[in-house]
C-alpha cells in the first residue's frame, strides 16, 4: 500500500514541489510514474523517474535556495486519475541572486503517481532571468 | 440578476471561449468586470472589456477560423470567487491555414464574471507559427 494513497492529486503535487524545493531529487522522483512524461514545452521533454532526475540534478545543485510559489492551484479527479493546473513563480537562488520564472504547470495523476508534468512558460524570459 | 449566476466558473470560461471562437467579442466581453485584467505574459497587459476588445478584434478579423481546444480544466471556489486554469490548443485558421499555440490560461472569477485572464505561452512559438 503506497503512502500517496493518502494524498489528494492536490496534496500529492504540493509534496512533489516540497521535494524539489528541499533539493531531494530521490523523493520527488519517487512520486512519478515509471512512464511519466516532463514536458518543458518550449524546450523538450523526457520520459522517466531517471530521466526527470537527471535532467534536474544540474539545476538543482546549481541552486543555493529553491523556492516555487504556487500562486493559484486547481484539481480535478482523484487519485486513480486525476489533473492539477497550477500557476507558479519558480524563484532560484543562484549566488547571490534569485531568478524567477513565471510559468503555468499541469500534471497529469495516474494510479497515485504523476504521470505528466507539462510546465508552459516563455523560453526567452527564462534565458534573460538567468543571464541576469 | 445575471444569467451568469446559472453558471459555475467552469462553465463561465467555457462559454466565454465559445463567444470568441463564434468571434461575438461583445458576448465574450460582457463576460469580463470593469477592471479586468487580460495578460498575455510574455507580451502584455490590458484592463476593461473596451481594451480587451480592442486588442482580439484585429486578430478575430483576420481569422477565417477561430477553435480553442480546452485539453485539460480544473477549478476551485464558485461565481463569488473562484479560479479557472485550463490547458488549451488556441488555433486560428488564417487564410488556408492552421496556427496553433499551446499555452496554458489562467482565470480568476469575481462576482459571477471573469476578472483576469493569463495566459503563458512561448513567446516564440507564436511567432514562428504566426510567420508559419
Amino acid at each position: 500500500m503506497d503512502h500517496n494513497c493518502a494524498m489528494t492529486p492536490d496534496q500529492l503535487v504540493r509534496t512533489f514541489i516540497k521535494h524539489i524545493e528541499a533539493k531531494d531529487l530521490d523523493s520527488a522522483c519517487a512520486l512519478l510514474t515509471p512512464d511519466c512524461e516532463y514536458d518543458n514545452v518550449p524546450m523538450s521533454k523526457v520520459f522517466g523517474p531517471d530521466a526527470v532526475k537527471e535532467l534536474l540534478s544540474p539545476f538543482t545543485a546549481a541552486c543555493s535556495e529553491i523556492d516555487w510559489v504556487v500562486v493559484r492551484q486547481a484539481a480535478s479527479g482523484d487519485m486513480t486519475w486525476g489533473v492539477v493546473l497550477n500557476e507558479r513563480v519558480d524563484r532560484f537562488k543562484m549566488g547571490e541572486r534569485w531568478v524567477e520564472l513565471p510559468l503555468a504547470g499541469v500534471f497529469e495523476v495516474r494510479d497515485g503517481k504523476i504521470a505528466l508534468w507539462r510546465d508552459y512558460f516563455d523560453l526567452t524570459t527564462f534565458q534573460k532571468a538567468m543571464a541576469g
